[in-house]
């Protein structure tokens, strides 16, 4: 069930240590706190890597990577993978450019990744080695669809199985995937792409929830996504006339921080297939 | 018509590189979302040129400029130059050190810029060579005002026509002008000062109207500032008692994802000289 | 008198130059433009002593301190004490990694600091040298309490007086001493702690107060914790059905907008000891 994984990240400290990037890194750290777990940031290469170890988990988020920054997430990451931590790659913008592309793949390659989040276009250009991201956001025709969604489920269960982790790819349809199994997931509204930076949230977010569930991974992420979507459905039922994307991006993390597992459970909208 | 220049970027999907400051780039990537653009963010010497390939225009600002992003600002400014892409620049502080001087002065020699965006005290210092820039603020000395206003157009078409671009000088009174024509912005509200960033922000929203409106680009700059100062006075009419700044920041951007081309024109202060 | 140090700084431009944190950096302005100062960012080795010059204080905040930036916090230091500006250091996460507890005591044995401000734990790894930093929140072991109160009086003077500065401890009951005299504040409310950057909010906010009033450094240093506290207070009143942690930043920096120094002086909760 969602809710006992939300139940169980409100009950326990989740220290997510966080690398990310500038632009939402603040709104990262709000949300994290919103739904239970307790953020850190540090990208110095002799910084991070000791963050990382008093922390439960990693979140490396490539969106303003840079050559200080890159080399920091490879050691936290070796860091984290010696300790066990669950790690989550944000590979936002891969497929936009060369570093990013070839950053994430390495990411994926040399990390022992716990999951791997990212629009439709990012996933694509992980598990194709190309892509056709328009900047930082999907390109429509990679969109998960009422349409492919057979084909799409089949692409997230084969590259999970062979990434080795598990796959999340949001959109207006969420999946989340592991070789076996996925959370088809109906939440959120179209008015959070207006947004900056929920899919970066989203992220920070399901690394606490996995800190919180290590040995239920897979519904952890799912319940995180479900989490963010119906967060995204709740801030916007109580938007008021004048209100617009700024407004909306405080109560959607106010969503988050007033939910609990029992109205997770009841406004999750998703399918186990 | 500016109403004219708000709808055709309504109606366009207009991608902006932007390589700007750690303060305000949350608040900027949302104005622009905001008003129909859509951010990217990027500062690396690796990425910055790729991804500004892939926008439609590229936004400068130097607020935290450092020894890694200034090589990114020319490499990605001269490849927005050789692809034809709007380069904005916002010289933030100019006159303050001088490092912002002269990273302003030179690239404002190096690229060829469609549009220099800054208060009057970092406009004088550019087009004077120094300036009395009490910080990122204006010195009241170099201020906008009815009494001097017919030297200030007269400076605003002379330096437009020195450096070869458009010039935005944003205060009280706003001035936007070619080397021939200036328009003369009364919109706004003085409690905009105690925003951070509202002149960032303008700065990105900016590069989103000037990439719309590529036949129209001193009309498209005229609008920006005119919606940016519109949000500014509609934002501040929604203020309840105990509101201050930051929910006045988020009352302007929800003001720029509300407003359409008719209500911009509707509320529009300015004329053309 | 409380209310004085806060319409000194309401009537005075106090610009802070801050070397900060990426996280919670918005914020900081946004507090120091609300309670009437002014601030400028720049962390760059051929900027910040420079932008140090033309500023009032200096406010040092190692929450993402990076091996660009810690040369930076030392060049901007020195400049300061060479014009004898006050300078804030805020040790975020010292104690949570070597180079977080090393870069802070350089900084605290190499510069004439006018104030250290941080959580217990922060400041007993500073005093001790080592601590038990729970990441960048204070161990529950290390805080201030009703029962260990006295103790904690005497170890923030003590290390006031071995620090040769002013130290202020923050928590569920704020410390803020000189060698002979300690206010103890108990304003504030436990809900702060689910925001990002409340703390570095603070000493960005207490910068301002300590610059627009150098005869009164200690009074000015209580007014500020006061007052942050009192804006919680304030914020929290201000909550309605469905508001959480982003909502509520935003309603502290609305209350030190809207805060004057009767206000404060109403509001505050502190004794001399």
């Amino acid at each position: 069930m969602l809710k006992d994984r939300f139940d169980a990240l409100r009950e326990k400290s989740a220290l997510v240590h966080n690398i990310t990037n500038y632009v939402t890194v603040n709104d990262v750290a709000n949300i994290e706190l919103a739904c239970g777990g307790s953020p850190i940031m540090a990208d110095d290469i002799d910084d991070a890597p000791e963050i990382t170890a008093i922390c439960g988990g990693l979140n490396i988020n490539i969106g303003t990577l840079n050559k200080n920054t890159i080399p920091s997430m490879f050691a936290a990451g070796r860091k984290a993978a010696e300790l066990g931590h669950p790690i989550l790659l944000d590979p936002v913008g891969a497929g936009a450019s060369t570093i990013r592309t070839e950053t994430a793949v390495k990411l994926m390659e040399e990390l022992p990744l716990t999951v791997i989040r990212g629009n439709s276009s990012e996933i694509k250009t992980l598990a194709l080695g190309s892509g056709t991201t328009k900047g930082v956001d999907a390109d429509i025709a990679d969109a998960v669809t009422e349409e492919n969604l057979e084909e799409q489920i089949g692409f997230a269960k084969d590259f999970a199985a062979k990434a080795g982790c598990l796959v999340a790819i949001t959109g207006a349809i969420d999946l989340v995937a592991d070789s076996e199994t996925c959370y088809v997931i109906r939440n959120g509204r179209p008015e959070m792409g207006r947004i900056t930076g929920t899919g970066c949230q989203l992220s920070g977010m399901m690394t606490a929830f996995i800190v919180a569930n290590p040995e239920n991974k897979l519904e952890a992420a799912a319940a995180a996504v479900a989490a963010m979507g119906l967060a995204g459905e709740i801030g916007w039922s109580r938007m008021e006339e004048g209100d617009g994307n700024s407004t909306y991006r405080n109560r959607i993390i106010d969503a988050i921080f007033n939910m609990d597992g029992e109205t997770l459970e009841k406004g999750a909208k998703y399918e186990i297939r």
